[in-house]
């Protein structure tokens, strides 16, 4: 396409393009934006070095004045999105890049990738935040998902409100709370369950957290207790019925003294597994699989679209495809979340040229400007910015099941 | 787990770890081994450098003898396991790490990720390869998952049969067979689809692919026709009916001479949407989403198990947990495939201490030999393989409904 487009001389024509989700997979009420973090830091470093170059020279992929162009690329436009937490619904313009087509065609498959991944990602996992309520969530999915794969999903669940993460890399890379778990290899290793527990405890302490299902769960709570005392930290449980072995385990920890022992429960948890043990005496989550899976919908359908180029002449055209079943809506958009008198979402306003309502809160920030990031902040700052956009939205928004959207959005 | 195993002493009693999985996700009849070539790249470069070594000291994660450990951590064991494109059953042990506790236990995060990431995708491209018959499968995905998953995706695609990818990078890194596409954005950039066609077929040449249901469908194969003659190379079609819209596009191509022109379908397909357009006039189908996202199951479910182990003696025994509805088998296995007179695979057979069959095919083969990698080998031959282990397998396997898996795993 830049190939095509340099030749003909309409790779110089600036244009506009937008990042939005036609639908919200899995039929979920809202989503969450994650990832715009990660696409300016990949922005910034977005370049054709030489050995790209010679790969492209050398299988004649491209031509010779499309290698000059990519040898000197450095996006030099401009970038508005949705800042990282907020939520967003179909037709919400989670980012807007302004630039050449020739500078903005070629971030499309770095900016989606990053944004179908990590918005799947921080969906699901604010899902889960809201189930378990008060109750903290550990991230512990790596190994279920494409390694690097898993760095971003740790940072996608802490944005979206976990509490911590089992990726050791993501707590150096990002700053993460981390948190570790023993395996049932570990207790397997040792010639007996008390032998492993007793070299937790002394390696660990006593507020360690002991797992307590590879053998008879009712005698390895048992033994815990035995050896560490009422001071022990928490047990895991790993297997089997998790709501009756919570109650279970909960009225042998009690008999034993040890009250403030904490249970902790893992095994294929989702949201709805969460939600089902609310009232089972449980003090934490840990969630793999379904986290870093996006739940059912691992990736977000969100699509980069051209909505606006100039012409021949010079003007800024709206433009927009015809095709069934995927229609697009032309022109630049400008988003704006409409509230009533007691500050909850009622709309999302997306806009190509009426004016919002006085006290709708405009949705967009500006990322880049002349290809400088100017709209870097920190992971706390999403973070905070989730909890509130989540508290914002009308109470359907916390249905689990499948339906319509929170908000609907309103087009001009 | 390593800081208390150095401590306890039990950090160097060797053991034995298998992957494999308890169950097919999606009712799957068969799956695919992929990956093997990634975790041997990722084990010999598997190392604590100042800067992991920093973070954990700083935040005091482990202590002093376990950074001294993982300072000098380098794998000295060794791994045996399926070869790439093999095809694997429930309880098929496809790979096997064998080590001190310490060495292996800290692989697990890693050969999992890997695994349960290309073994989906490769699994899930299969599928689509058999249902698309002698016709080519085009890797679009890139921009549907996470940007370095997107990478590993396409060389599982091709493993499993995939002819071409989009992803450049993966085309530098893993020789892959690249192809591209114009998008929509590519004919609205321009001021009509008559100028678009014209300034691609002038870079590209009449052997290109013109999109051609921007607007309307009928007019666009009329213009493309028009400017590039019968040499037409194809036309791709991205939305609607593409049944219906297949047999027109083929009768009016005929009808304007184009007999040569072919016919590429995208949109949404997965191994079901190609199955069903096998009696449609197609020549080539581009997979994106569901391809990188496994079809619906994007995570293989493998574990990675400790099956056996040293006592205090210096005795290897096989270990098992107990757990509820997680049942795992004790002892280190030798796997074979079984074959009836025909050469149609019968069974798997994973043995812990029987011997096989006279005429059954040992499916393990020596990757690493004392830390040394020894098991590589080209993608070519990989996908090769995977040529052959299908179509060992019985009919059953063909098909692409949920159910049973297509081999019964025969344990001693």
């Amino acid at each position: 396409m830049v190939q095509a487009a340099l030749r003909s001389g309409a790779a110089s024509r600036r244009a506009v393009f937008e990042v939005f989700a036609r639908r919200l997979p899995g039929a979920r009420r809202y989503g969450v934006v994650a990832g715009t973090g990660r696409v300016l830091d990949a922005l910034e470093r977005f370049r054709f070095g030489e050995e790209e170059l010679a790969f492209l020279r050398d299988n004649r992929v491209v031509d010779d004045p499309t290698l000059d162009f990519l040898a000197s690329y450095r996006f030099s436009g401009r970038v508005y999105g949705y800042r990282e937490g907020e939520c967003y619904f179909p037709g919400s313009p989670i980012m807007t890049v302004e630039g050449t087509f020739a500078e903005a065609v070629l971030l499309e498959t770095l900016i989606l990738s990053i944004f179908n991944h990590d918005c799947a990602i921080a969906t699901a996992a604010s899902r889960m935040v809201h189930a378990a309520g008060e109750r903290p969530l550990i991230e512990m999915g790596s190994r279920r998902t494409h390694e690097m794969a898993a760095l971003s999903a740790a940072r996608a669940a802490y944005l979206a409100g976990f509490a911590a993460t089992s990726n050791l890399m993501a707590g150096r890379v990002y700053g993460l709370p981390t948190t570790g778990t023993a395996a049932h290899a570990f207790t397997l290793l040792h010639d007996s369950e008390e032998q492993a527990f007793e070299a937790q405890l002394a390696a660990l302490g006593t507020g360690t957290t002991l797992l307590v299902d590879t053998y008879d769960v009712a005698q390895a709570v048992r033994t815990a207790v035995e050896l560490a005392g009422p001071e022990l930290g928490a047990v895991r449980l790993d297997s089997g019925d998790l709501t009756e072995a919570a109650h279970e385990v909960r009225a042998q920890l009690d008999a034993l003294g040890a009250h403030r022992t904490r249970i902790l429960v893992t095994s294929d948890l989702d949201e709805h597994a969460i939600a089902a043990l609310a009232a089972a005496p449980v003090d934490g989550y840990g969630v793999g699989t379904s986290l870093v899976t996006g739940s059912g919908s691992p990736t977000a359908a969100l699509v980069y679209k051209l909505v606006a180029r100039e012409d021949a002449s010079g003007v800024m055209r709206p433009v927009a495809k015809k095709s069934v079943g995927k229609p697009s809506r032309g022109g630049r958009k400008e988003a704006f979340r409409e509230l009533d008198e007691n500050g909850t979402a009622v709309a999302e306003l997306v806009l190509t040229s009426g004016t919002a309502p006085d006290g709708a809160r405009p949705l967009q920030a500006e990322l880049v400007r002349d290809g400088e990031i100017v709209g870097r902040e920190s992971l706390a700052d999403a973070r905070a910015r989730h909890r509130r956009a989540f508290a914002e939205l009308p109470a359907v928004a916390h249905q689990l099941s499948r339906g319509d959207v929170a908000l609907p959005t309103v087009f001009d």
